[in-house]
């Protein structure tokens, strides 16, 4: 089992990566003090294969476990799910000597974890993501939230998870188009902050793709360690955490426009890492060269590197971005990385040239359009 | 004007109360470093009488001012208004660099305050408290949050203010029976922390009742001292804090049986409070006259001391009061008062003991129903 520590002082807390980790929930759950019963949330994708699992090994180390099922899918991260769970909390009567685990994917930890921040209060939760995204990235950090309609993302609190448990044999059933997902975030810590690591994705994307345990433990651990040093010097985004964001502006912009309903987040900040690269060349100076290898990447990755918008899309599209919560006077503001393994922090860039970074270009092939879900 | 600090750390704020204090709204809020826009939330009483002055003097020191009406009453501090209002707050395209002023009295703040912790993960905000309960109690401490259908105050956030001000000017148009229910929680912080307050407030409520503001200062002022105190102690009420809570478990309930239309939080509490007393006397030797003071004072008062229930309403209401936070074990949990002045913190009671403490006696007569308003 490898082990990445989170440091955050009082709310310090450990990430366990390893195989047939989720017989262990309620093992590692005892030491930690969160309470005698607990609500299991997942997805109605997830909870089939695993919860029964997760809830027997919860109630072997002695917790009275509920189980709570929500539908699956970025719609579902709404303020109206957030309700029903609270409903479904107040009928199982739960105490404040209680905790929650979100069992699942990005959506059900965001949504699980916002949950547990609000709840009475704010209650204990453990994070038990199983895709490849949630565990490379979205599980981590303490970044809790649902989507308005008007924007991804918007309401939301820091509320850190208590442990975060990641089982690698989870990923044995998550979907190819979810697996390719994750991959884009591991694919942008590459970017921000570790060349090396990059340069081992180009190298063992085939036995990535295969999904090869070894291979994938090491990235997403690569992965969590670099998000977790992030958090740790800077739990609350007053700076460095901001370079988490790269091609996030545009993705979730992208999210918002599409109704949650389109794209996997993992596609849409591809498309947005792309976008973000070329306006990095034009601003930063990222050598044209390296921006066809962050496309070319994400193009083997089986991600969507462009998105073919009509004048109304772009329009609707830059006006979602303007409730980024980076946007400051009025300004958009992206993250850049000047070469290869280094992002710098968000700063503002000409519209024109953003609009201009949007534009498809002939040699990226992975183009998608958005045509019939784009709101009307 | 009178200044209480709440020390906090880094988190610390000033109470500051006076005549006149909200022309100078806009002048106390610029050096706190809370950005350059503001949205204040006020409700539809509240609004016609003082918004215009209050974005006046937000307007005149600078500040972006926009304003958000929600509907009055404690039915309104619901998600759906919490939704309603992020709604328009992504309407107005607000950035991390705004924040949220609540214009009101206990509902307004509670939730105006929820909205700014979870809005864009958290924003500043402020409290101005327009009634004599926000001023006295609820506008500090920031416990932020709204009532769902099962219980009171179920979902929320500790979300401090960074300045609360009292302009005492705004009661003299709160109508007398919000008044009055302003002085229950006056009445609670004699009863649970200063015996000399609670001799005060029999001596001095004739002239609080006729609004003295000199009288009224002085007790929102020491009323303020006690909160900020215990608060400073102990934010997130890991412990003494829950001797606030007085009267608070059956305050909770009736106005959750009630579904939240029929009594103020004030008169629900001022029943909780009388009962809490008759419990105090059984379990930790309050004596009766200590009973018979406090439930005089609440006569006095103009407030309910007693509910009359059918069966039925008694099941409800001990149902309703499992969901308080205080309950551990499915153990109902009260703060009892072993003298007036002196508050201890909860504990597990029997439940007839409860329910024979509820019983309507005869000496005390602010006898309240509940028939038309209690669920069917």
């Amino acid at each position: 089992m490898g082990i990445v520590s989170v440091p955050l002082g009082k709310r310090s807390y450990k990430i366990k990566l390893g195989r047939g980790l989720l017989s262990r929930l309620g093992k590692e759950c005892a030491p930690l003090c969160l309470g005698s019963t607990c609500v299991v949330i997942s997805d109605r994708n997830v909870a089939p294969h695993y919860a029964r699992g997760a809830c027997q090994a919860l109630t072997h180390a002695g917790f009275a476990t509920k189980l709570l099922t929500i539908p699956a899918g970025e719609k579902a991260k709404s303020l109206k799910v957030v309700q029903s769970c609270y409903n479904q909390l107040a009928a199982y009567r739960l105490e404040r000597s209680s905790f929650i685990v979100a069992l699942g994917g990005g959506v059900v930890g965001d949504l699980a974890g916002f949950v547990a921040a609000t709840y009475l209060r704010g209650l204990p939760f453990v994070q038990v993501p199983t895709t490849l995204l949630a565990q490379v990235d979205s599980s981590v950090g303490g970044k809790v939230g649902v989507n308005l309609p008007a924007g991804k993302n918007l309401v939301g609190a820091f509320h850190q998870p208590r442990l975060v448990l990641c089982d690698l044999d989870t990923l044995s059933t998550l979907p190819a188009r979810e697996y390719r997902a994750g991959l884009a975030e591991a694919i942008k810590y590459g970017i921000i902050d570790d060349r090396s690591l990059f340069q081992r994705l180009e190298r063992d994307l085939p036995k990535l793709l295969e999904r090869s345990p070894k291979v994938a433990e090491e990235i997403i651990r690569r992965c969590c360690e670099i998000k977790a040093e992030v958090v740790g010097q800077d739990e609350t985004e007053g700076g460095r955490r901001a370079i988490l964001n790269f091609g996030h502006t545009i993705g979730h912009g992208l999210e918002a426009i599409s109704r949650y309903g389109k794209f996997l987040h993992g596609e849409a900040i591809a498309v947005g890492q792309v976008a973000a690269a070329r306006l990095s060349a034009r601003v930063l100076g990222l050598p044209p060269r390296d921006v066809q290898r962050i496309c070319t990447l994400f193009q083997r990755a089986g991600l969507p590197t462009q998105v073919k918008l009509t004048a109304r899309q772009r329009r609707q599209l830059l006006s979602a971005m303007q409730l980024d919560k980076k946007v400051t006077g009025g300004q958009l503001k992206f993250v850049l990385a000047s070469r290869i393994g280094r992002a710098e922090l968000p700063r503002a860039v000409p519209l024109e040239w953003v609009e201009e970074a949007l534009e498809p270009s002939d040699w990226a092939e992975a183009t998608i359009t958005l045509s019939r879900h784009v709101r009307g």
